[in-house]
């Protein structure tokens, strides 16, 4: 039977892009499906309906939801381009790390870039700190999941590789700079520039257009 | 080498009795240490330096943190009583639940328990809505996991399965009748009942009453 891959998903979502980045890598072949939040689809109500999201990959009719149990479906289908090491004690910490990203490091950039005004200080000193312990998890490491390529932890950073830029230059809040966290800013020219990950980021200037005018600037925030 | 296991949890603590459960059902033999979050211990956060949480499993020297993590990280090491289905499309969805568990379930009961009184009634609702979605995930299974035995979202479900009702007995608030959500009463009859997890499980009782003092009745919220 011929393979049918389907994704559905929005080009600003970085949740979206790591499925595309992940199948790219993989060179699984796939139908891309964009869709609006604002008018979403049948097919996407039908596909997800608790949570009603972006992204869901569908396989063979089968759907599969959640940016994160998305990438393990498709690292687990298509072993060609392994994310996930082997021994569970790598694999677990490949997973703390993927949750703490999303759970712990893009909840507080957010609120640093586009928070409460009164509440921005202590948002940006609470953000410098998740920096911190990113720049710590990289040590000499060059990649923060695989020893020698891309993993599955440096597929969820993308949030830091390309759209944490974006959420600063959107919003005019500095965060990043080189000399307090050299090897993160390192590895953010690294993924940027990457020949694998490049071919399916959305351009830059067009993201921070996006989110400055969902946003607006931290001084001028539109709720 | 002798297998040396330690789980930092506190007793009352859903997540840390998720990882009593597994290691339980596995046959594994285990160090329990009681953690108090009011002064933790140097060794929990020594293991844990990014959370300073518990669920904390120490296996050989080697921390893994996250209940979730936690929970796959001993169903790949110990082979005996297999928590996750081996076909990629039925693993995700099982991975797919255990997150909304956490990530909706969870938050929607405390906030119709416990959450500002003059969204309470909207809380009770919503809360309803993410009920009929387990509801609806039994239809006519006995098991949210295994298709014959307790699996990994049954174990992550112990919220559903003895937290719930010490939130709603605890609150005052009552949101599971069996007229309404007859499977899921169902399920919750097996999961207390059951010599798998109720070794485990701490004394519904005195949970009740630990809540009760926490968080104070639904009427009387004490922040």
């Amino acid at each position: 039977m011929a393979e049918e891959v389907v994704l559905f998903g929005v080009w600003a979502s970085p949740f979206s892009q790591r499925v595309k980045t992940t199948l790219t890598l993989k060179g699984v072949q796939f139908k891309y499906i964009e869709e609006d939040l604002n008018n979403k689809s049948a097919s996407l109500l039908q596909y997800n309906p608790v949570n009603k999201n972006i992204p869901v990959l569908v396989h063979n009719g089968k759907p599969i939801v959640e940016s994160l149990v998305i990438l393990e479906y498709i690292d687990e289908t298509w072993e060609e381009y392994p994310l996930l090491p082997r021994d569970p004690h790598k694999k677990a910490n490949a997973h703390f790390w993927a949750k703490f990203i999303d759970e712990k490091f893009l909840p507080g950039m957010r609120k640093a870039c586009w928070g409460e005004e009164n509440e921005r200080e202590k948002a940006v000193e609470e953000a410098s700190e998740l920096l911190q312990l990113l720049e710590n998890n990289l040590a000499e490491k060059r990649f923060f999941g695989g020893e020698t390529q891309f993993g599955m932890v440096d597929i969820v950073a993308n949030v830091i590789g390309l759209w944490l830029g974006a959420f600063e230059e959107g919003s005019g809040v500095e965060l990043v700079t080189r000399d307090k966290f050299p090897k993160l800013c390192n590895w953010i020219d690294e993924f940027v520039s990457s020949s694998i990950t490049k071919e399916s980021l959305p351009p830059r200037d067009e993201l921070t257009l996006f989110l400055r005018k969902r946003f607006g600037s931290a001084n001028h925030v539109s709720k």
